[in-house]
């Protein structure tokens, strides 16, 4: 019997390169988990194939901006002129019906949703070691030496932030990541400031 | 990769009734753990096949009030005239070896932890009713109505306690509560107080 109904709003960050999207996957394949993503709205042009509402939800940048105004995103970001979004609404439909939300995001975005959502789970994900995620880095493709330098350098800024975050799960073995989080969501479901209220409403009644 | 090497305490208590030690016993049965219990001291006779440091350790209740004067328990309870109590130095050697000290004890001892240890984990097993463990009490055994009667009253007082422990757990099924303890034994080595020391340390080295 789970004291907490509702579910729960994962943010899953860490420095560029530590292998969120992977950590993420594994995650998602894990069995009798009632784990949903969270779809992004964007200003970007829909690609051929794309499906409205499933890939991203496209929408006008005119659109985009009174909707962030309105307070309607649990977090923004551009990225190469366009804007990107998490809706609020669509989130908490998914956490009413008993869901775990899980948002895999940049570090930035992550410290957005902190602040609209402060009981979230804010998980960072981490390297065994610094060369780990630096080898990964390099190892990602083509890019010149600048572009690596420049992430090397932005990583390193990242790596501080560990401390914003309710929870640090090392990335060395994506499974055992995986199931580390597993872990973290279903004990937060017992936290006594997430299932007290429906343990005294059980304790009233019978 | 465990960013927390220390062992964690973790106190099991709940209502009279609500089956913690069954809870505790499938807890120990589970695969691949490292808990260990922590032996108690009384000043009780040791009776016949009871062995000193194993089942008990066994000393003079003047030796037991000294120790007590010097600090030295972490909780400690009197029973039928005899006294009995957790020494803490054995615990915290078991903790510095990195195992899960697990203490089964009623709701008065584990207040007593929690001053003592404030970062212990903090569980309280709740039965999914009342009336559920109301029948637990009156089946136990031969008992008079009346002592039923005092249990029922020391249980309802116990019911409301919750809002002291960190997690509360339904023992509605023993091994769904003792699986969901090991998920928060998991999580709360993942806690950022208590990984990010070793976590800044790793990415200062490599």
């Amino acid at each position: 019997m789970k004291l907490n109904d509702r579910g729960l709003l994962v943010v899953i960050s860490g420095p560029s390169g530590v292998g969120k999207g992977t950590v993420r996957k594994a995650l998602f394949s894990m069995p009798k988990n009632n784990l949903v993503y969270s779809v992004s709205m964007t200003t970007r042009t829909k690609r051929p194939g794309e499906v409205d509402g499933k890939d991203y939800y496209f929408v006008t940048k005119e659109e985009f901006i009174a909707r962030k105004k309105a307070g309607k995103f649990l977090e923004t970001a551009e990225f190469v002129g366009n804007l990107y979004g998490t809706p609020l609404d669509k989130v908490n439909e998914q956490l009413d019906l008993g869901n775990e939300v899980v948002l895999e995001i940049e570090v930035d975005g992550a410290q957005q949703v902190k602040k609209k959502v402060p009981d979230c789970v804010m998980i960072f994900i981490v390297p065994p070691g610094k060369q780990a995620l630096y080898d990964r880095l390099k190892r990602r493709g083509t890019e010149s030496e600048e572009v690596i330098a420049e992430r090397i350098a932005k990583a390193n800024r990242e790596f501080k932030l560990a401390h914003r975050y309710d929870y640090i799960v090392v990335n060395d073995d994506v499974a055992n990541a995986a199931d580390r989080i597993m872990a973290i969501i279903r004990a937060e479901h017992a936290k006594t400031d997430r299932s007290i209220h429906k343990y005294m409403e059980l304790i009233e009644e019978n």
